[in-house]
């Protein structure tokens, strides 16, 4: 399983991914399910993927080598509705050649993606791309997309996150997301990617992968939780 | 969609459903998913369904008028075992009556069921039933069960509840995860209805139909809402 989220905020963009993957119990790994593409200061686009892993990865792929008969590539892309279009054609060009086999052996072919990053002069978007290959833009409404395992950490995103949040406060919402997903899900795990794009600067301002024995987490994650259990004590009584 | 989640503690129990039931957006309605059978002082069973309203209708149903050839009741089993099995059986026999057709009209056969309560002289306990007509018993390690859209209420519980909570924290906690759910799944909705049965009563202590304009559930949704803001601002900046 997976769980990945990006943030659209008005200071930048926050990228996160958990970095687990299983096909059974005997049988778990850790691979990157996040790309950066960056000419630092003239493009940044930031992929985080979540589905079959052997789609996933061919969608990547493609995207590096060349789509479609005119073989086109992320470095051939004009903008961000350029990119989200290209990755929408990598995903049905997949589908073209593995989606049936794949039904056939009984796997799905349920690749999402979630595509962020800006050109320079140019709008800093972020896409959910579905798996067949159409896509969806964030709003100031609703700036931020998951995919993955999305319910356990959704509630705290409803509540706290707006357009306007910072980038750390986004950064704690992100680990506080991740950890709750992580703890009731436990196919969903360490190391998380993180990266931070401030608005404009068109490079990665920061990216950290956050391994077992991470310091600052497992501080996220013991603060929460006691900030969690005070908080509900602190609820008032019914009176009834 | 419901949500519904019973909890078996030091104190007693508390159980607690929404009352929202759709097929599409045009057909929203409002059902009791929770039925409780009460002898004061002798022996007290809560049940909580989630599923096809016409199949959870229907066990219930068995349940009241019999089960099986020798058409057993509630009434007629001697304990908190006894009763889930009743309760599986009946499921079982809705299977084999609706099953096929259910499936050949594409509906699925999903029930599940929370079954809480007590028998005079005897323990507490705390079953889930599967559509399987099979169950199982909450432990002291897991001493709560959720049917139905279960994720988004999920990490409170998770992080705050365990055996020894009260019977009044218990209640903020499953009106939280409640209010979690109902903020992310529209198809989950109020009125909630709450049931609290302390230790070897063997009756109901409370019963409560939470309605819209309820003032206790809007403050605690209020108050939890802000709780949370508060509680990732106060978390650490990240040194990096």
């Amino acid at each position: 399983m997976t769980y990945c989220v990006g943030m659209l905020l008005d200071e930048g963009l926050v990228m996160a991914s958990d970095s687990r993957t299983n096909a059974g119990v005997d049988h778990i790994a850790t691979y990157r399910k996040m790309t950066v593409w960056e000419r630092p200061g003239e493009r940044l686009l930031v992929l985080l993927a979540a589905g079959n892993l052997a789609v996933t990865q061919a969608v990547v792929n493609l995207l590096n080598e060349g789509v479609g008969e005119d073989d086109r590539t992320l470095d051939d892309v004009d903008g961000m509705f350029d990119a989200a279009r290209l990755a929408g054609e990598a995903v049905r060009e997949v589908y073209r050649s593995d989606g049936a086999l794949l039904r056939e052996f009984g796997s799905e072919f349920n690749p999402s993606f979630i595509l962020g990053g800006q050109f320079a002069g140019r709008t800093m978007r972020l896409f959910q791309v579905y798996a067949a290959g159409n896509f969806v833009e964030a709003t100031p409404e609703t700036p931020f997309f998951q995919i993955g395992e999305i319910k356990y950490g959704k509630p705290i995103l409803d509540r706290a996150l707006d357009r306007a949040t910072s980038l750390t406060d986004a950064v704690k919402l992100a680990l506080v997301s991740m950890d709750s997903t992580m703890r009731s899900n436990i196919s969903v795990g360490l190391p998380i990617d993180l990266v931070l794009c401030e608005r404009d600067a068109c490079r990665v301002k920061l990216h950290r992968r956050i391994e077992h024995d991470d310091a600052y987490f497992d501080e996220i994650s013991r603060r929460w939780s006691q900030a969690l259990q005070q908080a509900y004590q602190h609820l008032p009584d019914p009176a009834w």
